[in-house]
């Protein structure tokens, strides 16, 4: 029983702290603004956390939305917690544009249309808030 | 500009905080094990809260998980805020099945199969535990 998300990083990793990495999805070319927040544990399910790394996780979670709405301005920022195939607790968040190739549809619909979206900023500039903001959050909570 | 989560519960009504109600989905019937809880303002992104409130938030979206963990034994738990096209801040609390209509894709991908779960105790005990857990979680804080 070998999880994925326990051997590997699971993406490009912008930011890492004791409970959770962030990492940039790179499979998804549809979707380049796709974050991933993974717990360091394997737990399966949020319920599964303290109350205390709970805050924690969507307090994250927050900070990448937060990013991705101030640099890039989507139409909407999805979030979800599946798990279905790796049980192993991460979170998606997602910058979603109208014109996207699902869009108003939720990325795991069929495709509507062939569209990538064209970014307001590079990648790279959602990367360094994300690892900003996080690296602050951190400091304040010592 | 009506908005169906300003002008309607959204579905049926198991509990009621000034701050969200929460409702269980009766028009997923391959899922029929799916609650919402929707704030009750009409704010678009979960970053649009204040940090008490996002807490207070998924606070009551892990005892809606907790009580379909516990009544359900769902094969996982999944948990998602997307509202492209619903724009009114909403989060989908769904218990999945191994065999049900799409796992272990998401339920957004297409039906792999015709199946509703069997479910292990009638819905109306789920709708009473979360009732409960969020009536006993408000008396708390007071």
């Amino acid at each position: 029983m070998s999880c994925p998300l326990c051997s590997t990083d699971g993406g490009l990793v912008v930011a890492r702290t004791p409970q959770f990495r962030v990492v940039r999805v790179l499979d998804e070319p549809a979707h380049p603004a796709f974050y991933r927040l993974i717990w360091n544990d394997h737990v399966a399910e949020f319920s599964d956390l303290s109350v205390t790394d709970r805050h924690a996780c969507m307090d994250a979670v927050t900070e990448i939305e937060r990013a991705l709405r101030s640099l890039l301005a989507p139409t909407k920022v999805n979030l979800a917690s599946l798990g279905n195939v790796v049980p192993h607790l991460h979170w998606h968040v997602i910058a979603r544009f109208d014109g996207d190739a699902q869009f108003p549809a939720p990325i795991w619909a069929a495709a509507r249309r062939e569209a990538v979206p064209v970014l307001a900023r590079p990648l790279e500039a959602v990367d360094a808030a994300i690892a900003h903001s996080l690296a602050s959050a951190t400091r304040t909570r010592d």
